[in-house]
């Protein structure tokens, strides 16, 4: 069929654009100086057995992050992203990851370690890998690119045809073509793409085939690189005579197994090849690319589209490269490997002839204008060299000095540019702080995760077949409904737990002076606090802290409540600080103190200048996309410095606390200070049963203690419980302004998969 | 101590005003002339080994209906209603509740039936009263109102006295003087509230005490009413006397049990009186007071607050009785007692004494004013006898022509009111229909209920040890907050359901029309509907039934959507008829079609006469107060009518259907009918599994099929699921305009509480 003319005629275009992305990136652990590890893989990653993210590839020292397969091109760099971000925060702190395909500073043979993975089979291919090949090839790393097209398109393709009967070998040529086209034109990509000039001198040890000085496109695609003997050729014309001949080659002894195919392009699909003949071809994965070392992910989105519409131009060509065309595209993929980066290549004619007909598939099939851009860009690198990847990356190694310095020098730089907003998931910095915190630990531990909403914080995780739902970091399934809704109404809250015999304190509302004066008597003798119904800035509100005595103290602290609202409540007073406790199923994991926002003078600086200096931490910002906010010098801050005889202009002394709110949200700008080691455990304790009475797993309790080292008794005057929350907030506990972080994001993974290890 | 004294000098009026009620009141099932039933207890009222509000007292016949304590006597008399509500709806079609405490046509005595109660002890025990007091007195009925004072009351009065060291014995006392007092001066009560002038001449078989004709004030308070041998004899000097005379009396044989003792108070608080010593009296039991004939529920909140207030007087006397004066008291009750309702009583001076000491303590402690109106009027019922309830039945039994016809008349009409508003708990009218039905099955099966926010249909429930708390009827702890989550979400819905393969329609929104029609492909052959995002009144849609065929059809549609809104909609359509499952664990409770608002012409009635007659139906109402809501003739209406070419005025064909919306809600007036038993089981099952895949117990799952009769296919032609909702209505499946009722609340019950036999 002529795929071109049944799009154009049928407005295909946009069908034909739909398709799914998945990446696998390799890349090397070295030290600071760009030489690799000798280290295992690091243990917080969990086991590779099944990580979905983090695997290793041939060697220990190299990583394998692989991204899930999505629709957007966009999505799948996030991921990369992401999982970038967290192997480089949770690596040792002297490993890094280097940011080049060929590596650098390569350890004795003997000190290289195969991956040491759970399977001896895995283990065993790898030490034959090490005698067909040597260790030095097996650790060159690249990205692997894998292509999917929408199984609309290939339905709605098969309707519209009458060649084939069968779906599963109209599928299976549709991805054939593509194969062999890509075999044939693959050289086009590899000119502008390639970043592999150059290798450190221990790579060939001591059997260099480049000259002092000399620079080629691409070594990795070169017969220098990871490639099989010359004479193993599989056969693309049919997946009948692709299996044959690679099953042939198995059954030689001249692979061990048929992943031992290192071809630019793998049928995919089945674990063992035969199987494609009924499953079909699922997709193609393409395994051309270099690492790009401008890029902290060693790929960027725009040569991602690029490759995504390079791979379109491949079913949309009207021929299908034969056999004798696929191996003349590998032997100039193999020429143009070869050339010197800063020259033209010789087969640029054809180039820019593919690019042409890429061109016209965009317009045809309405492809959006950045594409028509990016192959501009192109045009214009084939008559500049210098503006090719390999060409720039050539004048960077020079300017640096050399592969490997270059090399660490970007490793470094990637590595702090990761810790920079340390809290965050940059890739997913949309989301809510804890979803972020939550999906770093997911992608840490290898838990399968999928976005099923991100405006509202939905995740859905899987661990073998086990599924659960998390929105907002830590709504579950282990949390009942009502529950929940047994929370959200604070008097229903009171009553639960005052039935379940916790310290609750009581308050009672009243809109007239003298029901509530007529009501003193329920009052006398009892610690209360006098207040209108809306506080607004303290005003209006008495604390009989020894308890109120007498009659009319109680009605003039009546009077003056009622000056500022036409509602005051009459409430138990608790002495003591508040401490919010974050529980989770048997355990209390943080007590958390909450300061109002405040500075300490120095008998230098004024107010404003105090203010400016805490800002500048690392933590405070907007408050939405870090930990903590910054403290505001709006106009209740400048009432509270009033109420203090200052200003922001004032110099407070050295060690002058000055406060500058009165609540201690962290959202106004108030400090978080761990204190879970300093709390008695009784009152952790009590949290815990706080949160059972409540039927959560997950709960944050807020209690006022007057002394938090005193075992809790069981009166009022010892502890009061003031809130239950649900969903607390999880941030505050991990990234406290002073003290200890607890991570209790991973304990929300462990509640919710106590199966893994 | 002088309590007047205290609570003036201290302010303590509210807090002396603060209290608990309860009340227990009895009464006979009759037939439909009154005359007592000889039917077993009804066994839709579960296990009287257990039932908090629905026992038996002494005969099978005799029901004892009992409130749960309230600080509020207003909410005490609510739960007596609403129990009353239960028991009548629930009763067979020819029972009755007799509004009288003097038992009319009783059985031979042969017929008389003990309660058949689970522990053989109590039906002992009821056969040695048989033995000393005949089966008619036992049959005798009335209400025991249990009263106790505020602990913090109690605390406070401790607090301010020296006399007592003891705070239990202090506690005691208190109520001692209560009791005491209110033995002394309870004949006045009684001359207000008496409601036991005659009985019919079986009660006492050959051997009346009255003469024919003869009214007097209380049968049941008399020598003739159920009351121990003169001579039985207990002290209520202090509690160690009271124990001491009240073991006594059993240890000789006189009492077959402390219970036996009919005081018209009795000390509650222990199970044995001696035990009194150590927990302190908790409550008293007052059991003075007749059945009030012209109330439904056998008292009113008139009479229920100058009880409670006359109680209040009974330790704000000074005085506290001496036995003497509680043994003169008795005296005066029997006297009173037999009186002539319409004379004036021989202690009047006495009683306008006490009523005069009621006034001042009134005053004094800041009663509402409505506490001294009702006392104004009991000074006038002293001068006018015939204003008393008694002197008023009296005449009513006069006008009716005799005791029997007049409780037989009352009683049905009590019945029928019961039945007016069937659908729901007058007293809790406030709330939720489905809450109030909820709670109607939860009295009717005696599980303990607690209101715990009226306003947010808050339910506590308990069983045993065994609590559960629901919300707005159908939210428990048996759903988990995420799955209450992905339902909140449409999207996260239809990718869970989805995933799990479930048949969910697909939809695309699109914001040009350039954009819509390039991607004709992706819908190129499917059934699908083209709309604007909002649809009024169905402008702007197009159906492709039979799939979208032609590129140009389907541009047009989509000019056409745009002409009413930004922004479009493609969706898959599905044919068919949307039905709603009721589901709740592993079944399908019900099935419901829901019906937009229509009528059927006659031939003869104008559309407007039609829907009149339509909206007479017993169902229909404002549809927060109604199981269904009335069909209105607004703009929304007319503009359908238009569409059939037809007005308000217009009369349509006999049989003509004319419909009135285009939605089938029933909260625009639409009709639902029951179409649980016409479904194929198949659809059952898949709502069945839809609910699982949602992680639910209880879901509203709305399926789109074609032809209910067909079983199940696994495509979209077959059945779609358009929505899962979470807390789904429950009205329109038990009270359904056309159909079986499907009464889901008591599955509820059963799932919260599968121990409940």
């Amino acid at each position: 069929m002529n795929i071109q003319q049944v799009i154009k005629k049928h407005g295909l275009g946009l069908l034909f654009q739909q398709a799914s992305f998945g990446l696998e990136k390799e890349s090397q652990r070295v030290y600071q100086d760009g030489s690799v590890v000798t280290t295992p893989h690091p243990k917080c990653f969990g086991n590779r057995s099944y990580h979905p993210y983090i695997q290793t590839d041939f060697a220990e020292s190299q990583l394998e992050l692989i991204t899930p397969p999505n629709k957007k091109l966009e999505d799948t760099l996030r991921w990369l992203s992401a999982i970038h971000e967290v192997v480089l925060r949770s690596m040792a702190e002297d490993e890094y990851i280097f940011p080049m395909s060929m590596p650098a500073g390569l350890p004795p043979e003997d000190q290289i370690k195969v991956a040491q993975l759970d399977n001896p089979e895995d283990v065993a291919y790898r030490e034959h890998l090490v005698q067909s090949y040597g260790k030095s090839k097996q650790m060159v790393s690249g990205i692997h690119y894998n292509f999917q097209l929408d199984g609309d398109l290939i339905h709605t393709l098969f309707r519209l045809q009458n060649e084939y009967r069968s779906a599963v070998e109209f599928q299976n040529d549709l991805y054939l073509k593509m194969a062999k086209n890509f075999l044939r034109y693959q050289w086009v990509l590899l000119y502008f793409l390639s970043a592999t000039p150059t290798v450190d001198s221990n790579y060939f040890r001591d059997d260099s085939p480049l000259k002092a000085g000399q620079y080629v496109r691409s070594l990795r695609s070169s017969q220098y690189g990871y490639v099989n003997a010359p004479d193993i050729i599989v056969s693309f014309d049919s997946v009948q005579q692709y299996i044959d001949s690679l099953e042939h080659w198995v059954a030689s002894g001249r692979l061990i197994a048929e992943k031992e195919f290192y071809s630019n392009v793998r049928l995919r699909g089945a674990k063992k090849a035969r199987d494609l003949l009924t499953s079909g071809i699922q997709y193609l994965e393409f395994r051309l690319f270099d690492l790009n070392p401008f890029e902290p992910c060693g790929i960027n989105l725009k040569d991602a589209k690029f490759i995504y519409y390079f791979i379109l131009l491949m079913i949309w060509l009207d021929e299908t490269a034969d056999q004798d065309e696929v191996n003349s595209g590998k032997q100039r993929l193999a020429d143009v490997a070869f050339e010197h980066p800063l020259s033209q290549t010789q087969y640029r004619q054809e180039g820019e002839a593919l690019l042409q007909q890429l061109m016209v598939m965009l317009q045809e099939i309405g492809a959006e204008q950045s594409a028509v851009e990016i192959v501009q860009e192109k045009f214009a690198q084939f008559a500049e060299p210098s503006r090719t990847l390999c060409g720039r990356l050539v004048q960077a190694i020079e300017r640096a000095g050399g592969y490997q310095k270059l090399g660490a020098t970007l490793a470094q730089q990637y590595k702090a540019d990761a810790f920079k907003r340390f809290y965050a998931l940059s890739a997913f910095d949309n989301m809510e702080l804890s979803t972020q915190a939550l999906m770093f630990d997911l992608i840490q531990k290898g838990i399968k995760t999928e976005i099923l909403d991100e405006n509202d914080q939905f995740l859905r995780l899987q661990f073998g077949d086990h599924i659960e739902y998390v929105k907002n970091g830590n709504m579950t399934s282990h949390d009942s409904y009502i529950s929940s809704l047994i929370m959200e109404n604070k008097v229903v809250t009171k009553k639960v737990l005052q039935k379940a015999g916790f310290n609750v304190p009581q308050s009672v509302e009243f809109t007239s002076a003298e029901q509530a004066v007529a009501s003193y008597a329920l009052f006398a003798r009892r610690a209360v606090v006098i207040k209108p119904k809306s506080t607004n800035y303290g005003l209006g509100i008495t604390i009989f802290q020894q308890g109120v005595q007498d009659r009319d103290d109680f009605a003039k602290a009546v009077e003056i409540a009622f000056r500022e609202d036409k509602e005051i409540m009459v409430e138990d007073y608790l002495v003591g600080t508040e401490y919010r406790f974050f529980v989770l199923g048997e355990d209390t994991l943080a007590v958390l103190l909450r300061v109002p926002a405040n500075v300490v003078g120095d008998g230098e600086h004024t107010v404003a200048e105090l203010v400016a200096a805490k800002n500048d931490h690392p933590l405070r910002g907007d408050g939405s996309r870090t930990p903590l906010k910054k403290i505001a010098l709006g106009d209740i801050e400048q009432l509270q410095l009033k109420e203090q005889s200052l200003t922001v202009e004032s110099i407070p002394a050295q060690g002058q606390p000055v406060q500058l709110r009165a609540n201690s949200n962290i959202s106004t700008g108030g400090d978080s200070i761990d204190m879970t080691d300093e709390m008695h455990p009784s009152y952790k304790q009590l949290a815990v049963e706080i949160t059972k009475a409540m039927g959560v797993a997950i709960c944050g309790v807020d209690l006022i203690i007057p002394d938090l080292k005193q075992p809790a008794q069981p009166s009022l005057s010892s502890w009061g419980v003031i809130e239950a929350n649900f969903n607390p907030m999880m941030m505050m506990h991990i990234f406290p302004y002073v003290g200890k972080s607890r991570r209790v994001t991973q304990n929300v993974i462990k509640m919710l998969f106590p199966e893994l290890k």
